[in-house]
């Protein structure tokens, strides 16, 4: 049973995290600055859009100033997660500990600093951040958990569980790696096309019709990133595609935080998503040229700040 | 005998002609601005940096008010290649026209606007513009010439020995392609990389050791580019990944103009060179991913200014 949980993160989406559960649990924050936890401590976290609402939590810098969790959900992004889960090394050893970034690889990340059983998710949820205590819900879509190597499933059918009961969408699977796969080709894809491009996730996204279309490249990179899935054993829960040509078709067009992270000049997620991908199919053998290529733009991107 | 030439274009590289021209030949230019031809008009035309001089030339955007050459260089860009042309549509029945644009296809642009004989020209030279009167000649590489199609090789022997003689560093050669090739395959390759990742040309597109080097992905479009050019039947005169090896050890990083135009939110010139180069491995039944993914790569980034 779960009544006590931390969020480690209070960035978009562990705000949003943080701001539902405190409906349905006695929530944490683990925040990166002291005047950050301050805020939230004196006036609440506030959460508009979808949801209307603003609860208490407490909120700190350091976790031996919170009380002990039942589950910490890491909500950081990939770029943050190790500093995060060194700080988190030692703490909270009754816990279970939720990943939620993009790509692949952070529960090993987390494992390096302690033996918490590790349940992984992957959310769809979006947000704006409106400053330190009002986070606007964006896009209501769910968050998929699954047990991670030898947590028990019940572990995440219970996180599901209180998701939802905080007025969240969660579904949970005996295997997230279906569902981690499918978004992990759709991300590779769409982030770093985005990053490069300047481009929001838009309709040139599924346009196929003149040679120079940006829809054949899309394309060509799900297909490249099936077979590596394929080659993985990993059957998709969904097909990237479709879920590219639906998201291109909503009204207003997401702006990829891939390309927020360029535009700002601030690393970006493309070793977790993009170079998680292409050392799986040099590990299983499979040509992946296209996102390759990706992969080492990006990466110069990054090196062009300076 | 040449004794008049006529600059169609004054931007950088037609300047660079012009000046430099105007010293053994008498040079007129036809710009795209009244103001622009009223200043070289009043105030002639000054070279500084590897040559320093200030000459007197005649300009005008009107052909008609300009007196009639023996040969005409088209140096605009590529991408004002086709108005340029259709105003020199119906003058100059007695000229060779030169064209000098990156990429392949410009002859048959101007070809289709007259009757003219044809050589063709790829430049190495590079300036600055600092106005309308003033360009920095700052790279004193060369420009090859060869004769396109039934223009006798003559011409364009007489053309290199013209520009030698006017201070610019010239070769003619018979054919021109594989001089050609070596340079669009340089310059689709590191034009599109530039303009994607925001990287000048400096040692990053160089480097091969960690697997996310952008090196590797230049090699890989630079061998693709050559086997294009194999199955098109034409020999490299250069070989590119050499150009770009000794390029990135020169000082100071050169700033590719499709770098430039993305920064700026111009048209790039990607149709006249990635897209040619796309079209010619379609052609010759050649796969060319690498660069079938840059070409729509660029066109969506120019997709994103509106």
């Amino acid at each position: 049973m779960i009544s006590r949980v931390c969020v480690a993160g209070a960035g978009v989406i562990g705000s949003l995290f943080a701001g539902h559960l405190a409906r349905v649990a006695e929530v944490s924050a683990l925040t990166r600055r002291q005047d950050h936890a301050d805020a939230l401590n004196a006036g609440g976290l506030r959460v508009s859009g979808r949801s209307d609402f603003t609860v208490g939590i407490v909120a700190s810098p350091d976790p031996a100033s919170l009380p002990e969790p039942d589950l910490v959900i890491v909500a950081c992004k990939g770029t943050d997660l190790e500093p995060v889960a060194a700080r988190l090394e030692g703490h909270f050893p009754g816990a279970v500990v939720m990943t939620v970034q993009n790509g692949l690889g952070a529960e090993e990340i987390v494992r390096r600093h302690g033996a918490w059983p590790i349940v992984s998710g992957v959310t769809f949820m979006s947000g704006t951040r409106h400053g330190d205590r009002h986070v606007e819900y964006i896009l209501d879509t769910e968050t998929w958990v699954g047990p991670w190597e030898e947590t028990p499933e019940a572990a995440a059918v219970e996180i599901a569980e209180l998701i939802r009961a905080s007025g969240l969408k969660a579904e949970a699977f005996p295997d997230l790696r279906p569902a981690q796969w499918s978004k992990l080709i759709f991300n590779a894809t769409v982030n770093a096309v985005a990053a490069l491009t300047g481009l929001p996730h838009d309709p040139h996204f599924a346009a196929e019709e003149r040679p120079s279309d940006l829809g054949f490249l899309v394309h060509d990179l799900i297909e490249e990133g099936t077979r590596i899935a394929a080659a993985a054993g990993i059957p998709l829960r969904e097909d990237p595609w479709e879920m590219n040509v639906l998201a291109t078709r909503r009204g207003s067009a997401h702006y990829p935080s891939m390309l927020e992270d360029v535009e700002a000049h601030r690393p970006t997620e493309i070793e977790l998503i993009t170079g998680a991908l292409v050392r799986e199919a040099e590990r299983h053998g499979v040509d992946a040229p296209l996102h390759t290529a990706l992969y080492r733009l990006v990466t110069a991107k990054e090196a062009s700040y300076s």
